[in-house]
């Protein structure tokens, strides 16, 4: 895997014992020095000791470290859990000879069990002397957990005085292992940004993107999106509302959207990942509610598995979204195959089979039409099939 | 099937030909004269043609007739789809010499086919002249779809001046096959009451029982849940805050979770069918809104189906339904068996065999203490397995 350098920034990843299967599970990245860092966190009321840590510490709005394993989500673990998380930053922080309140933490695996003493601390060390400019594959490599492969993503963005680069890294699969969990997102870039400019960046980012995304419906105790700027490219703070900052912004959605799609389309057994795009509501929280309902039904989801274009599941379920509409002007698209229109089916069996053979590609979208005003949203899902009762039934924790 | 008369009912049910294996598909309840009755409706935004006209006839307060077919749900069918449903109300009301706005109609089956015409019109001679007392068994085979078998429950009440009958009848097992959808449910007593107590009566019973049922998050276009009182038994009518009020508004929810849990344990292959009991919440609606994040969460379904004791799935489950607690004093236990206990798992080798062996019951509750207040909370739900997404997946409509 190849993958851009980030000016100012430096990442490892390595084995430190915490899987048993030998795969990489400590990964460390680092600025030169403290820089502006934004981060949003999982909404569940139930939050693991270091997504505790690190939005208390996030909030001074710079940071130089993030310190990532996999294998344990050191959530439901009590005061234990919290100290364990503590004293991985400090030995980390120790070792590359800065503040502790600037390592920033996040964890992904086992809920409920204690992180095994002394092995983040133990290999600290390590760690720090293998960091590199080019260490970040690494890094994407050691956060992942049930993952088929790393999820990354990156854009060149011109600036005045130079290139920036936004370098996207995440993982998840849904909550996939019995009792494993999260979604994880890094987000470094070499452009001059202040830290409310990234925080207002990375917010509307990610609610178009990391928000609207659903494997199962299920938020994780651990879903952190953190994103960090070295200001080593560029000649001057780039401030908001110029053509420069559009321009990120821009690249960083892009980013933002290319893993998230990675992420749906690595969900668990999925073997398609749909854009499901709502138009003509009348207001964008309305679009959104639908789309989002829409994504995380059940008897939708086994439709897209079975290729099956049954518009008859996608009308009831923006029935019941909760939104005013006229179901007599709804419409329902796949691909650019119209199957229901102004609230009556167009189906026969030519329309059925161009439907059902968009729904074999890997990534398509359904457009559904509600006559209601001009407002749209979307929301990335994947489809329910066997596997994901598999994985989630079959296997015993 | 043996069924209890209710005074002053007579049913039946047949086949007409809207099904094309021959199964009885028209079903029909007729009371001696217009009777006090109450409906709940479906709150899905794209209602079946049926459920408009029967809302809008059922506000009179009373009602002669309840007309069922199964095999068309007669939703999404535009104008021909109400006239359809009105045609075959007239034929009906035609039959049996009483005023067509008394004739209460409920359909469930495909979505968006036309209702084969002329069918019910031709059939409703006959289905008048099959009207019987002891017709309830017919009417209960002939609302069913894709039901592994009818669902009736009942109750006698001693009332002043007699013993009235409570029975119900329902049919219903997720929006199970592609296309096919509903929950409908009618309950017939012979007690007397007025059209306003009833209907308080049945919102009340509703919202503690079918309200509080989830196969698969999936709210039909067609869902009718009915109440007729044909006044035969009973010296007075029985009057709001009396003894005899009480009593029958007992038996009635009784009927009404006995219909609902039936429905749960015929949802699309369920094998489990699971109350989720939320205790300790700061309000009511809070309990109930956690109980109902737990309940649709495809992740805790899948647990139930694999009969494993997945607590971490439960306690994130209850974190992201929006209500405030403090996850440090969460508590889960499944059956008897306590496997998280103030924010802490509690789980070794032998709790975790003692939960499983309870996960095995066809029927168990799951209790979640969140130790935030006073206030309780439930659902019912059903595992999620292999079976749910070969119907739903598997099968092409």
């Amino acid at each position: 895997m190849e993958l851009p350098k980030v000016e100012g920034f430096r990442f490892a990843g390595m084995h430190a014992g915490i899987k048993k299967n030998g795969r990489p599970d400590l990964a460390l990245a680092v600025a030169d020095e403290p820089v502006p860092t934004a981060a949003v966190f999982t909404r569940n009321l139930v939050r693991a000791a270091p997504v505790d840590i690190a939005a208390a510490r996030v909030r001074s709005g710079r940071m130089q470290a993030i310190l990532v394993n996999s294998g344990n989500a050191n959530a439901c673990t009590g005061k234990e859990g919290e100290r364990a998380a503590l004293d991985a930053c400090r030995a980390v922080a120790h070792a590359l000879g800065v503040d502790d309140a600037l390592v920033f933490p996040a964890s992904t695996g086992v809920i409920g069990q204690p992180l095994p003493e002394g092995v983040i601390p133990s290999a600290a060390p390590a760690l720090a002397g293998a960091l590199s400019a080019g260490g970040a594959p690494a890094f994407a490599t050691a956060i992942l957990t049930t993952d088929k492969a790393e999820k990354v993503a990156h854009r060149a963005v011109k600036v005045p005085g130079g290139t920036a680069t936004v370098l996207g890294v995440c993982k998840g699969a849904g909550m996939i292992h019995p009792n494993m969990a999260t979604t994880l997102g890094f987000v470094f870039t070499d452009a001059r940004l202040a830290p409310a400019t990234l925080r207002g960046m990375l917010k509307r980012g990610a609610d178009q993107t990391f928000n609207r995304i659903s494997v199962d419906g299920d938020t994780s105790t651990n879903d952190t999106l953190a994103l960090m700027a070295s200001g080593k490219v560029g000649r001057e703070v780039v401030k908001p509302g110029t053509p420069a900052a559009a321009k990120l912004e821009r690249a960083l959605v892009e980013v933002l959207e290319e893993l998230a799609v990675q992420i749906v389309a690595d969900g668990e057994g999925a073997e398609h990942a749909v854009r499901i795009e709502v138009q003509g509501a009348a207001k964008p929280a309305h679009a959104e509610a639908v789309a989002k309902t829409i994504a995380t039904s059940p008897l939708v989801k086994t439709a897209l598995h079975g290729c099956d274009p049954n518009w008859g599941r996608i009308v009831a379920a923006a029935g019941r979204a909760g939104v005013p509409f006229d179901p007599k002007k709804v419409g329902v698209r796949i691909g650019d195959v119209t199957v229901f229109d102004a609230g009556r089916p167009v189906m026969d069996a030519a329309v059925e089979a161009a439907a059902s053979s968009v729904m074999k590609n890997a990534r398509y979208a359904i457009t559904v039409k509600l006559g209601a005003g001009k407002a749209k949203g979307h929301y990335f899902t994947s489809d329910l099939g066997h596997e994901y009762v598999r994985i989630n039934a079959d296997y015993r924790s």
